[in-house]
């Protein structure tokens, strides 16, 4: 029997990136997507930003990752766009390609935000820049101790207004906390990252990958259809009102008890066993 | 003088719910409704959502109480939604039965926000799914370090968005805490609970439901109205501009500013003496 | 060359307000108002209202001062409105009087938050009612430990929705901590509101005005410009949706690129160099 929406779907994990390490686990359903340039703290580059953009559109199509982890290679998470490969063009360019390159960064969040995988960011070292937003683009943040988070923006003479700081960060740490990051680049150290909910766990560094591997297992053998929609209404509510968001909720969460999940999960409830889903 | 407005209301405390109990002061003015199945931990059933719906749609009109407390019977506050009560009939459901029941839950969030009383969630144990709801839809929440929160609607299939979590629980614990909960199911302990600002306070378990009524009194004998305009500008203003915000409160001020309790609350400033309100 | 929008600027510096002392840096770059009747520990009237509003209304055209710190005289930040100079004669007006006035202290929230210099709230003491408004209305807020912070207007028989608090509040400390300040009146000591995130940091007594002067000299001696862009940008996304808001960002981003400042902050990186900027 012929799906003609399963058949627009393909593997992710037979994607070759040039710029990152892509591994998944044997059935597919975790990816990991690792910056990898260590030797410069794994920046970002002008086709790096549209490499890593290009993977997140992709899993929109993808039938077999469940769950992403975005780390980076070598204790290090990212150091963010590089001064020389990145600002120096941008200093001589003109308005329309200035957008061109700011449309390109946010949209790079924009796909993090848009593809149903949860993505969860295991963050070491440096964390700068566009690094930081990336973790803070995440679902789920965990860090070493020894992470160091810097939205660094105003150090290189822009604003904290950068692929969606502004308006993202504040309601994960609070308006207040975000707004002296945002204005002075400061580094949010490891603990101020947990305490103020930035960082979801700390764990040390041997057990990091580890840890973040193991959470997304946990997800992608989950009710996955479920998850997606849990991100989708996540980031849908964000401006709504009360009203508006609860009725929002009501047709998501009818959508999913139409799902065979919902019933596979009952009835391994009632035979006291563990579920296997589905994902629809 | 008859006034046609007063003409509406009515007692609230004449209610006898059958799945609740209600009990009130002596003055009628705090109502504490108590979740009452105990020995299945407090669940919600389609008769209970509904009877609880109508207490809190009927608090629109009442002329006597003027905050709830909402609490569950025997060191327990809800397990939510019953697994074979309910769950089991909805995987038998068709569309628009689903659409119904999703839509009934979430008036339940709806009616708590829209009557004027502040409403003060007494937490002990179990506080699962519906319940969290529930506790999550208060004004103020205090509990007992037994306390245990969980969003698990993941646990059987369904998505975080229900009766508006995705939407509400983010603006009181932050963006990525929420989005943890919802997406594991995993429980929030009370000590979380209160480092996040979920639970405004801990309390022993003796000490729960005392203090629960002793700061429900205190708001009850406080200026109501004032207390009812505060509770709507705060859901009002949920996803309004700053400027806009600004404007509302200019008008709803203005409004309580025309209120006698004002008056009274100056002339007893001024006389050293304890201002008696009215509502009015 | 006349430059017609610079033209319009005129220095802040010359102004000699009434009810506050006025001091800038010599280069002009950080002005510090001070709240100044601190027998009476520095209220509000309705002329100093008035006089306060122009003054965050002229930063506007000012080409001296970058950032703003506020702060009170004599170990108390403000006590608000005063009882008997303002609060008597509101309880004596009509309805068109009061909504003016209710829209005249808005208005000084709109004032502090539209001109483009962050503004540095350095509080000690008493800082209640339109004291905790002027706070929280502010982009950076430190405190000593003795600050006393207050959102008391239902003590006045009135709701927490003055001025924006029941909007803006919830987004610094999150809405459940929010509404118990609103409906009850309460202190919040200055360890909480370190600990929730209104307060960025405590600092002794007497080191409280130094450590603000310096933290408003390091964004002023910074990109100002850019954040001038990241404060705008900060309240311009308060409630935008996701892809919104990522648009938003680019465009405020690109016009920060196009600056001289951009290029500036990369040939001081290139050369090793301390950039300095001028903010265009």
């Amino acid at each position: 029997m012929t799906n003609p929406m399963q058949d627009k779907k393909r593997p992710f994990r037979s994607h070759r990136p040039k710029h990152f390490l892509l591994e998944t686990d044997d059935d597919g359903r975790v990816a990991t997507i690792t910056l990898n340039r260590p030797e410069k703290k794994n920046p970002l580059t002008f086709e790096s930003y549209e490499e890593l953009t290009d993977l997140f559109r992709a899993l929109g199509r993808a039938d077999d990752v469940r769950v992403v982890v975005l780390t980076g290679a070598e204790n290090n998470f990212s150091s963010g766009g590089d001064v020389f490969d990145i600002i120096e063009p941008l200093t001589r360019m003109s308005m329309p390609d200035l957008l061109d390159f700011t449309r390109m960064t946010g949209d790079l969040v924009r796909q993090m935000r848009a593809c149903p995988q949860p993505i969860i960011a295991a963050v070491d070292g440096i964390c700068a820049g566009a690094g930081a937003i990336l973790a803070m683009a995440a679902d789920h943040r965990i860090a070493t101790p020894e992470a160091k988070t810097a939205f660094l923006f105003t150090r290189v003479g822009l604003a904290g207004a950068d692929m969606g700081a502004c308006g993202i960060l504040p309601r994960i740490i609070g308006q207040g906390r975000a707004a002296e990051l945002l204005f002075t680049g400061r580094v949010m150290t490891a603990a101020e990252g947990h305490a103020w909910g930035f960082y979801n766990a700390l764990h040390d560094r041997a057990a990091l990958l580890g840890a973040a591997q193991a959470f997304a297992r946990n997800l992608a053998d989950g009710p996955w259809f479920a998850h997606a929609m849990t991100k989708k209404m996540l980031d849908q509510e964000w401006a709504m009102g009360i009203d508006q968001l609860i009725e929002s909720e009501a047709q998501a969460q009818a959508i999913c008890m139409a799902t065979g999940d919902f019933r596979r999960a009952f009835e391994a409830f009632a035979a006291k066993t563990k579920p296997v889903f589905e994902g629809r």
